[in-house]
């Protein structure tokens, strides 16, 4: 196969979703890929679910599924359309979809379920355009260095790899703690990697924050300050995770991981020196 | 008109596009609109554009294209497709676009060109997917908060109350510098708004360093500096720009402009108050 | 009654029995109290609760007995001693003491168990004197700003006003929550609230972190990340701590309750102003 | 001798009080001491310092007596009963003991004086329980990473172990100045230990504002920004020094010295490495 | 008289005399003054004081003669040539010049004594051209915003309104300590106040750093770091004066007092107000 | 040649005036050159120019002229007054400057021209004299550690040395960018290099809002928010030329070059070590 259709079917949000499909060819040069996304907006409800087909018309060899809580509806009819067109899916999730989780291995649904990709604060009262924007902004900031983000890419790199040699397809079947997320992220700073989990940690803590600030309280005199203080927290996470990744600058010790135009991926650490496979 | 249909199709990548589609409907709550994405991941070459027949086949009121360079073939094609559906088309574009700006106004297209939206430095010495991650993090931030996204979503906005209105829709012509996007955000602090105009200044300074580290320099030794300043340049961007968001908090001036589900438009500024239309 | 005598006995060490005994009486100079306090240092065993019995010879009024996890025999030990001797008695504890809460409150006990007062990362290969120390400091920050420190002294104050008018006694039982606590602080700015219910909600993720990587796991490989990660959490918090202080000085909005020499609790906002009852 | 019993006698506070009983069991495991405190609160009068027999009563082998000033007759009172009794004691004091030096020498006290732990800003217009704790969180910040702490821990240690062989002991006489308590710090990068003494040099500051605030001025309107300038300067003190102590962990250099089971003091650098003795 | 001629001699180094002689005119529209400058660089050696002549050839109406310790030879020197030519004198120094006040007084020269200005940590492993050039940013930093630069153009300014009106002129006899700096600098907000002084304190403090690390001690071993730890201390000091003056902008509070053409001083508040005599 | 004579005429103000003569001799105690500086102040207008010949009068060797926009009458006549004395002469600018570089090189001048030495925020709405000392200081801070500071001593010092010498004198014509600059900092770390060159750039916008702010708009509420976010941006490019400075020293890796007594130029990078020839 010279080049793996990849396609990417976005319902409603979670962080990962605003970065997932450039992950895999940082520089628009790669050769042996071509990315499709359909996406949905804000909502996911079962009605627009069927969308998918839109994509799946294009034919590819494989589809990752992304949204909010993978156990709901709409994502469910997408990834069972998926799986009736016999390719290989990768859902993508955050903590609530620990839920479908049992229910997806059996299935044969890979999956990537992030328990640092938290709720929004999702409270009229407080939630704007702007403030919606910051807090995706916040999130991916801890997700991209905390070894989130290369999780995500390695495995699907990793499966792309799989369907170009033509053998078996291995779908990923991870829960993305903090510690499993970190260990990609490749710290060389022992320090820089707790400071990679307190700012995971702090992602997990604004989900439940969130959770409570918007389903367990009734009150916006109560609920306000929990979701402004989540999202004053995922803030810190954001602000953390980057200090941690400043520390391995300090030694010139920051690891890169380009990929090549054929796909294969490189490394370098020193910043002046060239990547290479 | 009971639900406006909004189409974005993107091209490649420019920092915007990695939230635009959420804009419209930020707790994903909004009866009156509907909002597909389709999206080509991280290139946008001519062959891939007429994919954006997808979306149209979805038979949107409205389209949004966003892309780099809004000039080249592949968004060309792409805004053709849609003006030959006769649809309302609002092109989205960066610096380059400038080029297109005249003859975007001519063929009766709208458009919001971003200077302060800044190319990625591009090298493969220098980029893998978690450094371009990161770096669209910093842009956003620096969209969200120095208006830009407010201008990109009350445009829109205004557009899909003309929808509904069902009289004539005026497109929105727009050069997103830093005075008018800041005009948007609605600061109350000067010196917050100072401090955004330096941000967005900045964000056009990395537009210039990573042409130069991209296009204008061959030796490695010479532009991985140069792509890496840029880097570390919109890092104290976006950094500048959320201290610019914080001092609205310090007076509890900061302004939140939530959409209510019919899609109007509330305002509030006390945090611990409610909006109101 | 003219002078009260407070005692406090310190069985092994939480965050708030580095300050507790100083609380009632900032600057030495209060004619109402004699405070005493007992303490065993870092160990809490059954065998050194006894002592507490040189506290109960000196005859005090009301009894506090801060250590870590009541509802373990040593604390227990102690608390009884104090009933037989029929003085009102106050456990003040951390997350683990939520075990005992029923039974304290059926005995009779006032309890203060503060959620937010972590415990540390007591691994051998991780803790010294001195990250010890500064674990302490960074707990101290939290609890300081946030509200504990304030509702510990509110509460105790009340007691001995009580015990001063000569009528019943009653004593709290409060689980010290990040709502509860920071109620009692008294911010006039909602962000530094909403920051300082974040500091909070960090300070009870690194209880998690802590008994995690002090009980959970076996492989220093594995343990040493997160206890450091709890630390490097426990920082972070006391910093956004911190903050949310420095931003009510910004608009000089600082409450500060000062003693005043007969006990009673004056007030002030203004920096400049003189406190007043 | 199995265990050596250790009192601390704690009359009004200076910053060390606040952590010194636990430097030297710092997990609560050690098997070769016990530590009893006894303390009188915020007040130092003469007539509480008889108290201190109530710590003699329970035959400790060595005595710490922690207070400001140590020149003042309650302190001096204290030490002296410890001497009666014929036991070892040790005078942990502050600036204004310097009074004293020649006297405690001569008396054979061993001492350590501290001219880096200030006094508070003691005026009721402006302290108050919770910026009196966020002073000593300060101070001890300073006092934990500068090398006091590790100073006043080594010194202790000493002791226990001449206790433990039987000999002869040497009580320590030392004026812990910037520079020999950052020599205990044990720092790896002169920069960082720059910073300490620099850190340290702000607490000595802090200390002549805060007695001339307190001392020296009469109106509000002179004393007050006095005041509240010390304690600006003990908060900018603290960061610097935490400051200094980040640095260390960017090239992993940490030195952490824990103590083992028995007592010994054990040594490790690397965060990931084991310490050994 | 129109233009009223304003000399300054700038003897060696001290960090007002970096800035001095723009402080007059900061648009360079000024009408009614005109200034000149005649410096000797680093040295300020008895033999190029008499250079001084150079500059009063040129007929000053007063002449400010700067250097550090102004007790010195080469100054004193100086500042007796402008009195031979019976021109008003201020003479501006730093803490040394204390030695020299009594008789600066009664010998009728005006001086400013700037305790806040500190020596340099001159010492050869030390400095060297970049690092001196840091430093002086970091004293001019201190001076500027604690209100030392604002006092001395004040007093400059009201010598040559005085000399305008041709009556008497008084000459300023001022030691410019923390207290009568921070009055000059009008801060609105008490904390941002209390922070100048501490700042100013600081910068004191390196003082005092400065003379042990260049004058009391011998070994390198020794001096060196309590040079550099002045030098981080001086760093600091202007980190926290930057941040008494963010205080002011958060609220929109922030005092200026530019020139009019005319050499009147007008002032404003509000950043967006116009300013007014 | 004995002892070299070094004239500095400064006319009105560039951000290197402020430190120029002070970089050649940073101890004051350099035996082969002497210094004398004639400065007009703020001004540079063509009458003041000519005071140049007070300093001619002292038969320097070589001659800087400093001051904003070389080609302007000033210093066109200033420059012209030294070569009719048939002294060398380096003209030190600013970016406008670059309209009379190819007249200076025809001329035989010497010049440095610094395009990242940006015109201040000259409006009154907006300038007072401790606003501009701050600009300066954060100019200073930009050019004292991005380069251009060891840049301008460099060539002055290499000057001298062929001046000392006696053949012939080769005066350096340099266009100091960011790279230029960036390349004599001696940065060992490339991030740090990266953030230099940064902060330069940033540098470089000031410069371009600046000049809009003064010459290209009419209105104070269009201009006043410019020139605001010019000196806020350079505050920025200070702190993140501050952080490459610290970056250096979390390595012990920061190189000092210190003058010796002769003249000859040191170098060391450790803190602790000796500089040596």
């Amino acid at each position: 196969m010279d080049v793996v259709k990849i396609g990417f079917v976005k319902l409603g949000n979670i962080g990962i979703s605003r970065i997932a499909d450039l992950l895999l060819d940082e520089r628009a040069d790669r050769e042996d890929i071509e990315v499709r996304v359909l996406g949905t907006g804000a909502k996911m409800s079962p009605e627009s679910a069927p969308d998918t087909a839109r994509l799946l018309d294009w034919d590819p060899d494989v589809v990752m599924v992304l949204s909010p809580n993978a156990a709901l509806p709409g994502p469910t009819k997408a990834r069972e359309m998926v799986k009736e067109k016999g390719k290989p899916c990768i859902v993508i999730s955050d903590a609530p979809a620990m839920k479908a989780k049992d229910k997806l291995k059996e299935d044969g649904f890979g999956y990537i379920i992030i328990p640092g990709d938290p709720m929004i604060g999702a409270r009229r009262e407080f939630l704007d355009p702007v403030e919606m924007s910051i807090f995706n902004v916040d999130v991916l900031s801890v997700l991209s260095i905390t070894g989130v983000v290369k999780l995500v890419q390695d495995e699907i790199d990793r499966v792309i790899e799989e369907i170009k040699a033509g053998g078996e397809v291995k779908l990923p079947q991870i829960v993305a703690t903090a510690e499993k997320a970190v260990a990609r992220a490749g710290f060389s700073n022992p320090y820089a990697k707790a400071k990679a989990i307190a700012a995971y940690s702090m992602a997990e803590k604004v989900a439940e924050l969130d959770v409570k600030g918007c389903f367990m309280m009734k009150d916006p005199e109560a609920y306000v300050p929990i979701v402004a203080a989540a999202h004053e927290l995922i803030a810190e996470a954001a602000k953390l995770a980057k200090e941690a990744r400043e520390i391995e600058k300090y030694t010139d010790s920051l690891v890169r991981m380009p990929h090549a135009r054929k796909g294969d991926i490189l490394k370098k650490t020193k910043l002046m020196e060239k990547p290479s496979a």
